[in-house]
């Protein structure tokens, strides 16, 4: 009786430390959670060599998913997604983009704007930031399930924008924003950049 | 010592289950960190009312350097950010931009692009880019820490970009690209929209 009870104390232990530290994700403001966030975006990193480990098709869509979760101005959602997965097509917008690092990559997602989608007048622009934001969205979800990925700017270059254009075969109206890059990282020893500069912040004002 | 032994089979056992089960945020990609990093991004919703309880000013800074974490092109980290708190600014602002929801906010991160740090010619306008992935990482923290925010966007709108310059001092060179307005929510009951399209998703090309 005595031996279940130590070794019950012991489990309670177990439990505590459990329900106490380990509640994420379902109560999403735990410490943990928070924790988690903050880590995943503070360690994510550019990756540009890869293994020829495949991304699942489940996990390819989750990302998307993700990207599709950002916010955009008047909830116009100006945007579309092409998921490459072929070699061959990896290897024919590599060819048009020189710093696409797509050679090792097992997989890319181009995140295009949908100009029929997008607002009117000047604030057609905003499709430029809700593609941007839904591309984050894109790298983080990524990284979180130990991707590797890097965005290769396509919008606003005046050669790769045909380009990717003809080797993707998008319509009239479909802007290609950027290729992201994606595949399980090469290397596990990846360090993130220090980028936190305090002397960028202002209070209250200038 | 047999005591000893059975009690330490417990905790055996509770270090194997936290090991196990709950290594964020130190392991990044386990299972309960992935899930919870999709959970932040996908549960993210625009806050526009808020309760009158402050936020932290260390809080107000790591939400600050989860947008200095973002990539940028070349590194060039063309960005600063305006951090404001007081009652009388944040009034000002609102009366400058008819969509910012200032009125029961209680702190406002604006985002700028600076011209001196960002690259040349067409490629300039990669600063835009910039500047809106870190304001999604500045919302995902923001969540993530159960604070509650709205992207509002002042660039391109030619009548709100010299207003808010005005209002916040902003030097030549410094471009706001939005006011994202912050506090804790007033209302629980927050529902995401659901943003999923599959037919938004291209496979191998259009």
């Amino acid at each position: 009786m005595k031996k279940e009870l130590l070794f019950a104390k012991g489990l309670l232990a177990a439990i505590l430390i459990f329900v106490t530290a380990c509640s994420c994700p379902t109560n999403n403001q735990s410490e943990d959670c928070t924790l988690a966030v903050l880590d995943n975006i503070a360690t994510r990193v550019s990756v540009r060599q890869f293994t020829d480990r495949a991304i699942d098709k489940d996990v390819l869509e989750d990302i998307v998913r993700a990207g599709m979760a950002a916010p955009t101005a008047v909830n116009k959602q100006p945007w579309a997604f092409v998921v490459v997965t072929e070699r061959e097509m990896l290897d024919s917008l590599n060819r048009v983009h020189p710093y696409a690092h797509l050679e090792t990559a097992t997989a890319a997602i181009i995140v295009c704007g949908d100009m029929e989608k997008a607002l009117d007048g000047y604030a057609r622009e905003y499709w430029i930031q809700d593609c941007s934001a839904a591309t984050q969205n894109i790298l983080l979800a990524a990284h979180a399930y130990g991707i590797g990925s890097v965005w290769c700017g396509v919008y606003p270059d005046p050669n790769r924008i045909p380009e990717v254009t003809r080797v993707l075969g998008l319509p009239g109206g479909i802007i290609p924003l950027n290729i992201i890059t994606m595949g399980y990282p090469a290397s596990e020893d990846l360090q993130p950049k220090d980028k936190w500069k305090p002397e960028n912040i202002h209070y209250q004002r200038w």
